[in-house]
């Protein structure tokens, strides 16, 4: 069925469009289809409970039903810079459910029966959170770390320079580092599964100011168990306080804040990645990354780390998105918190970036990178950190000397460190660059 | 004339839009706009300087024209979140100008004759957020500032409790206060002036590296003469440095934290009107804001102050814009910054925000404010500080005295003052509210 | 023991001294402390592999436990700004515990055995940080919890206006605030155990580059068993890949974002109660802060929220220093982070001032609080919100009328009910503050 | 004169010693000084206006001098994070003052006649800004600009390869890159200077709300002129509107916004220099920095880039302390932000850094940078960019072509030109590395 034209909302959706001509950007969608999906439970339950005509219910609930699919995306016109309760969008809601039946449903005494703006509202944020956290950025992450770990199996036996201060260094595999890459992928997953416990923890049931007035005693668990049945999000959870809950966004800051690790390890991979694919002839150039389009309008067959530079802006985005979302947490006051539709637009705005670059990263950069094999020799051979095996041997001081002497005159380790008295036999046993990136393992 | 169906860009785009499916966001408008008004004089100066058959440049001209207007916005269809130098962008405009020459003017030997992405891209976005900072956002703020100026003047009168620390403290006028206010949002004015100064220095003319490579030299001034001719935007200049004006986006970030100071001084300006205003029977209750829609799905008859919140909101997302601004801005090595997409993204949607939402903020809030004349002379009334009024003929300590009884007993201070020796006529000359808010004005 | 005035640091300790003239801050006396802990069971470790000579071992062991004890912190005077990888620092302890032996061991090649300032610096840093956030913070701020949950049982009964968009909404109890600001603490308690988790993961082992050249293959596990045992925190375990650990900070970038959620709930709780402090008698005047100290330098008697402002403060700061540290922790580069010394200084000092605060505001603020029993009588009495009750019986477009009449007459809510043809009986039954204040618990 | 030993401090200090147990760190000596300053300023002119006694005024101006020259900064104990107005702070003084006058000045009466904290502390935080922005970040960055300018200079014929997205692109000389790093650091003055303006414009004279109530009305502009005469300090300026500068620090968050886009600056100079100095043998390897330290504790002989190390935490440093500045700010209320203490503390720490940073940077890194000769002939001879400067004889798409077969082929890119065609002659008189770097002005 396609979108509806004509228009289902009301006087109150109608004010809030005219009052709020900010950004044109809406709420996101899926705090919409929540909101539905809420309501749609509500009603059932209410009329479990004996609170709503059955009939009136199951007409609200089969018109919350189209709405959380979609399929009434373009009944929610409301401009996401709003009120700060996210009232106007539930209003919005309500009426658009009251149409639906056809008026039948009274939009505040039936629709939102049992509700109040302050808790069904962040309730719909924080599940739009949960669930695209649950369903597209952890297994996204996921891609994106098996795809490392492939690499980092592949690469296992590639011997190249390590560098720290981006100075020579002792000797590491390829594959180390993306062992490395893959492991910061999944510590990202457990930092954000971590955040998700307390996003499922939901204000629902408090009404206006969290003591529940006018919700049934039993409302808010069976709302939520249907909730959790549909949606199969286990995590949903009644709020370990209802005034913490309804005054505060403080778990959507957490998960902001585990996005923002993400978004710190992704820049340390992508910036390594496009260090060492860097060249090609003028670079570090210790692998190929994929070619997907001409580098530049003007120097003809360059080409550059796309990829890598999206994830770049990607994370300074999360970072900035974070920034947002702190200040708004800290401006609840009293029994609500009236910054949600920002910290929803920032917050879900973070997990769909970071799953789709997530992907994008996976399948068009790491997957399709090659070893350039002259240059990990290259630089295997040419760092003078390899003395750091000597150091038993010989000393660090002596060690010292004699990598002093190679790195100012250019000459070659192994010249040197015989020519200063270390035994050729000893010196070709310990530098073994396979052996020496294997460390304490070989 | 509707927007043409068909597709005129070319394989780079297409490409482009296949490599980045990450936010489903495309590059703000106006940077395409200013590709296409840098494109149409780029064609003219060159066909000038003898480089490009006249025609030719003509055509190009023509159809640069229709991309300014907006008449091809639907050609663009690459993600924001792309290539860092914006490639893709320019790629993509070269393409659809070619296009609309019937394919005349190849893409990259004539339409983007004399130029790089890396010069006109970044220039692109320093005129879109000269444009609209100037266009836009600086007479927004002017209207705020008329706004709050006009209630200075209309609630020069008004004595109230003034406040520090929250806390009763000696009276001032709600004319003094909007004075204060209007003011800030004038300053704020001066510092996006001041940062605009380096956001008209472009790098037009460097072409790849700076260098300006392949561009005739007297190139970039002419182009540059034309578009300040045609824009009437003044402040667009020649770069301090072609490599400093290359690699860096420090203008941008200096206009942001412009925005920034903008956004802090509208957060302390809408979060003093929301406290005023607050109550109407359990807060401070000193004004009332315009009804614009109900403010509660469950508690009838609410009011809320809606448009200070979404002012708080909006500053919270520019602040946060900021922060990504910032990390971008950081992150240019060697010839390029190639975060420049992520920047102009947050630019130009702060400048956006900012620019409605000051309109906004002062038609449908500050315009319609009125004065709760029982709440001023209550909290007029009621500040025990106007005992500091008394500080120079009786000394503090004493005056603490009098107010610690007074504070403690509830009792009213003047029976208090007597009680401990003041003299009545003393006291009932010194005590005058509004002398004392005129305070050395008086 | 007085601190010895000797300078006991040599060479590489003065170089840098004089290289970073930075700050005049040192680096954290705590990762000192860490150093050498781990410097001293590292060399009974070596002597137990049988790497180093037991007696050389033993002398080392024991200077390390002096500088652990912190007898030795002058001896530490290099800026806390220097080289990223906390090289100099590491070398300052090298060379103290050296001279501490007299000289009989070489602060590289025994002092230093098996280690390298990228994988002991670190671990050190972290070491340091769980030690704090464990031993100081998570008691503080359970002692904070504590009094606001003493608070929430004292005031359980306390009516009051509940307050969203800090407009007067439906009653709730003093106590119903509290306790969700115990929670809130409670919560943020769960957070920083949660990234203490990864915090505990120490790079020890991993020498240069995580490879763990010139170590033995036993030695980090056995280091740890020592540094566990000792400390008694249970939390220290191996990386969870050995080049993760080294080339990344994620672990204190997640553990400042816990950190940085605390900041954020304790700026809305001391935001909260300086507004319910405000007044005396111009503000909202639910509560008595206890008085500190003199709140003007002219106006007589004031008495101003200090300790809420300090947390506030606090908060910002800790706020700030996340940012920095975000920073830090995305500029690692492959084998090596080296902004090491920047994070630790910032979330260090984040946890300390945490701690400090917490038990400030507990005892200094908190546990003073005392009901303005006026002020929280009139507040509840004059909310309109209370309407809200009667939806179930009129509905909400009814008692929306009633609302609206009251609040612009000014008249008493119940006055105009019953006019409204609200039966008396029923307005009296239903509005009952006391129970409205226990909701759906009533 | 030795600092005294013995107290001068009253009460009212020793409580704010107490109440504020938090970080250990006091309020920044220079705010002492400029209260000092302030305060003697004050007595001379209110005695000059005939409201103090003229031996009175004299005694407290010679004990303010000796305040301000930093002899008595062990009187002032409190810690920086107090209340947020700094009354403590100002309490202090006023005591310390008294004492010195052996009593004879009242501290609130007489040694801060016609003064509030409000007033004179956010004042004393501003010129103490002013002062060292002026006196020691301005020279410091201007130390800077020159010794990259040096460099530019020395390095003019320098060729090397240019850089975009990392990549290999069109010869540059090393000098243009100096000259583009001073070039950011010279509009950073710019920046630093137009946010001064603001910074100069003090709230001076408001008293506690703005109002000026006990202040004679020559009171203010009669200081600062007295201040401006002794400290030379031009920028001292009546505020623009006395509640906009009692309520907000705005300028201060202008100012730390223009500190911020320096730091943005030095981030990207430092990064770069630490790339060109990466190696040295498996690093990109342009230039050589002064060896200043041993670089590892394990790694024999190697040498780190470590005062750009330090200009990046600084930077990040200075960036986090914007953050918490920019929070500080937005937190105003009414006639007062009470986080000034927080905010003083965060800028003039900023200021501080990044003045000695730019000296050691200047002094200890770039002073003594040489060129790798080897390194850039290397990257020079090896972009294939410069096939850019044959696509006005050849095209766009035949030098991508021929880029294509030598990048894929490893073979030089002369062969592979006259190979696919290219006129021997013109490719020599095109391809000549020293003009292609000179561009346009060659």
């Amino acid at each position: 069925m396609p979108p509806s034209n004509k228009t289902l909302y009301g006087g109150e959706t109608q004010k809030a469009v005219d009052n709020f001509p900010i950004s044109g950007e809406t709420v996101p969608a899926s705090v919409i289809h929540w909101l539905g999906r809420i309501k749609g439970a509500a009603a059932l339950v209410n009329a479990d409970l004996g609170k709503l005509d059955p009939k009136l219910a199951a007409d609200i609930a089969t018109a919350a039903e189209a709405v959380a699919s979609g399929e009434h995306d373009s009944q929610f016109p409301i401009d996401v810079f709003q009120t700060g309760s996210g009232t106007s969008s539930n209003m919005n809601t309500n009426e658009v459910l009251s149409a639906l039946t056809g008026g039948a449903a009274h939009p505040n005494d039936h629709v939102n029966m049992g509700q109040s703006s302050n808790d069904v509202f962040p309730s719909a944020v924080h599940l739009a959170a949960l669930d695209q956290a649950t369903k597209q950025l952890l297994p996204a992450l996921k891609q994106l770390e098996r795809s490392l770990d492939r690499k980092a199996k592949k690469f296992k036996d590639v011997v190249k320079s390590g560098r720290t201060h981006l100075m020579d260094a002792v000797p590491v595999t390829l594959g180390q580092e993306f062992a490395g890459y893959a492991t910061q992928v999944r510590l990202g997953q457990e930092r954000i599964q971590s955040a998700l416990v307390h996003v499922g923890q939901i204000p629902l049931g408090g009404t206006a100011t969290g003591t529940g007035l006018n919700t049934h005693p039993k409302f808010a668990a069976e709302v939520r168990k249907r909730l959790a049945r549909d949606s199969k999000l286990k995590l949903i959870a009644p709020p370990a306080d209802p005034f913490e809950a309804q005054a505060n966004r403080d778990a959507l800051v957490e998960l902001s804040g585990a996005l923002k690790v993400v978004a710190v390890s992704l820049t340390k991979i992508a910036q390594d990645i496009a260090l060492m694919g860097s060249g090609p002839r003028a670079g570090i150039g210790e692998i190929f990354l994929p070619e997907l389009q001409k580098g530049s309008s003007i120097m003809p067959g360059k080409v550059n780390p796309v990829l890598p530079e999206v994830v770049l802006q990607v994370s300074a985005q999360v970072i900035g998105n974070d920034t947002a979302i702190t200040i708004g947490g800290m401006q609840g006051q009293f029994e609500l918190n009236v910054r949600i539709p920002l910290i929803a637009r920032n917050l879900l705005q973070s997990i769909h970036l970071l799953s789709t670059t997530s992907v994008a990263f996976a399948e068009k950069c790491i997957d399709g990178i090659e070893v350039n094999k002259a240059g990990t020799a290259a630089s295997a051979g040419g760092t003078l950190a390899v003395a750091t095996a000597l150091n038993e041997a010989i000393g660090y001081d002596k060690a010292t000397t004699i990598v002093q002497i190679a790195s100012k005159s250019g000459r070659p380790l192994r010249e040197v460190a015989l020519e200063q008295g270390v035994d050729a036999k000893l010196y070709d046993d310990t530098i073994d660059l396979r052996r020496i990136a294997a460390g304490n393992q070989a």
